[in-house]
């Protein structure tokens, strides 16, 4: 691979909680998941989140959630299907109203915690919220677990389908991500993120916590934005690799 | 006149609290300002609430409100401007974007409860809901307080303005609505309804509390959803005068 | 049986939005569930229906919920045990303070919603619950589904149980209440729920959905507020049994 | 002066959303003023908070707000009499429940942000803050500004009043601190908030905005637990003063 796109979930703060280092990652990444109100993030954060976007020429995706403010999304929440669906649908139009409000564009939609978790493995879930993006614009890319049923889902629904890994979170056998509850979750060092970049763009594969490597294909790489280190990750990629960090096309 | 315009808060309830008698009022009015979120609604009943408007063939607003679900949209919160602005424009995109995605078109917009009131007559304050408007779409009509300050400011910045009258509440002397807080209030009887619209509709004109008729040039009409004589009076005035019910032009 | 308890949820309103009918049921109950903010209810309509309590010397016992007021607490929330104990202790104490600044006091304390059916048989949730009641109070009453796991499980943790039966709820043959999202799962008339109650309160039994008689021991009824005919139901048992409607003793 | 109380507001952070720096702050104070889950704070947050203050033998109060965590409780909200006074007593009774079951006392009540400013000045809502108070227990001490209208308001109503003075804030001619919003209202070295302190503790007077000294009597002084000079300054007195740091008696 010659570039790569990378993804940061921004504009989580709400009110006067701060949340992320927002402003460390901007100049470095090429897409960036907006929250939309229901885990994080306000209409105002929303706003200014859309303007350090456009100002950083960064791409802009919907980061929708469960309505779950006090848990941060990270927590399953049994919602019927058609009340769910309204509120995917709800997040996602805010999110695009204001991003053309400022005459610029929002691409692409990926789920937030507990809802991308559910949707990657769940089809029943996932189908909601595929017909949630797509009453609302069928063009609208959906980013999701590479590997997943879901991207095989969402490519059969006639979806653009953007395959994510992560550049700073441990991967199990099954290629699903380790939960964040157990210890060793998180890669704790810029080395092992480095690592995991070089493995996945130039061997197509990432090392899983049992020490082997399996396949994986990505068309973009998340980086946390409440992860201490990933201001300096994203540095050392682009001083040490050749690799170009650019927003995945549409 | 010939026709009058009648609109009604729609939409109102949140989760498992029902509020007002939508089904009720649905097949005589001809606009319906959807509440999106910020009072009341959510977005399952603003969806059902869309399918419902585009059913009866009912023109669709935005009933954007302070955030204030506990105290339903009734008390002024002192936001500041920016944020305000951004509150509005994401409660307004929500709703355009979904009701887009039934194939149905928002047409205007129209403050709820304390925002209502305050921008009627504090020229900061109704700035900055022009404005937010502005951002998400200027051909969108606003509609508001017939006679106010508002109405004025609204046309000088080019918005077409739709003045409201209200059906069931009492004017004082000076144009302004009776407060909800005072007794008599709100008109308690189906017939006082009635020749409040015969007044307003024939004479351009409205008896306030103190008895003496002031003029009063409207465009549309406010019923209000949780009003108990709602529909008897909305089949009186079908019955009863030669006034037809029909959305205002766009 | 020469006297039975019966005991109602109430207090759910929440600001603006009315939610059941309390001043219908309270002068022919014994005890009432007071909803703590988290399910319905806010600091005010607490206070009200606890006043209200006081005049109609009716019984006062908590009822937490899930932190889930656009679900009406009938969602079960995946959150952690070490959160969820706080967060049932704080409805609790927050009730129980309110009581007594009137000169009342909280006597026992009853799950909501999706928390009361998950800690009815899930034994990991109940001790969670368990563990909360008593840090605010050993010494108060638990109340919950007669014949349940959980009643097994309170009582060897020292609480004194109140084993709580269902005037108008069906029950399936395992002694659980059919699902509300099925048909037929509340009764429907007046005559069946006299039924209910002359069964158990007689014969110590209940008819299922599939019309068999399972026994049932109870110390307390619940009947819904929101049920259309609760008042109707009350008024029955007074003038056609020989039972006698008292809050049974701690 | 040998002595003096140190508080500071604690426990504000809201699930995942961290505020403040607790951690830092607690080993140096004698009191600490508990946000109560209405502007900030959460069940799970308020008992970690008192187990702290258990742990560093630090004095618990309760800190309760208008019911605002959009605004952190620093907007004015236009509620009702009865239903703010329902309020901080549910905010309060929680607060004590909970810090009794771990068998702590809770010993004052101070209000927060923009409640703490209205109450300070507005005698209305000020009857109706130690109204609350009172009914849920009248031997508990109230904090509030020192000097203002509000402490002679609540010594007549019979509360031991606590008179608070601020570290880092500046005061205006008047006595009142000067507003947030404006420049210069936060001191912004630790030296200033030392000169303060000395200034406070043996001059009993206070520098305002205008440079000339004005009198201040104070029982305790408040250092805010944002302030990123918080523990510098805190090691500053204990190093360089003779005051001791000694939570003020009840």
């Amino acid at each position: 691979m010659n570039s790569i796109d990378i993804n940061c979930d921004l504009g989580e703060s709400y009110g006067q909680f701060k949340k992320g280092n927002d402003d460390a990652v901007f100049p470095y990444i090429s897409s960036c998941n907006i929250a939309c109100g229901f885990h994080g993030g306000d209409p105002y954060h929303m706003e200014k989140t859309i303007e350090r976007a456009i100002k950083h020429k960064v791409q802009i995706g919907a980061h929708p959630s469960y309505p779950d403010l006090a848990g941060f999304g990270r927590r399953k929440i049994d919602i019927p299907a058609e009340e769910l669906k309204s509120q995917i649908k709800y997040q996602i139009a805010a999110l695009k109203g204001m991003a053309e409000s400022k005459g610029a564009k929002m691409n692409y939609v990926k789920a937030h915690g507990a809802l991308y978790n559910e949707i990657a493995h769940n089809s029943k879930e996932a189908e909601v919220f595929l017909q949630a993006v797509k009453e609302i614009d069928p063009r609208l890319a959906i980013m999701g677990l590479a590997g997943s049923p879901f991207q095989e889902q969402a490519q059969k629904a006639g979806f653009k389908f953007i395959r994510e890994g992560f550049l700073d979170r441990r991967y199990l056998e099954n290629g699903k991500l380790m939960s964040r509850k157990e210890k060793g979750s998180v890669l704790e060092s810029v080395d092992e993120s480095f690592k995991q970049l070089k493995l996945i763009t130039e061997e197509h594969a990432v090392k899983t916590s049992s020490g082997r490597n399996i396949p994986l294909e990505i068309d973009s790489l998340c980086i946390h934005g409440d992860n201490p280190l990933a201001e300096e990750i994203l540095k050392t990629i682009i001083s040490n690799s050749n690799i170009e960090i650019k927003a995945f096309s549409i």
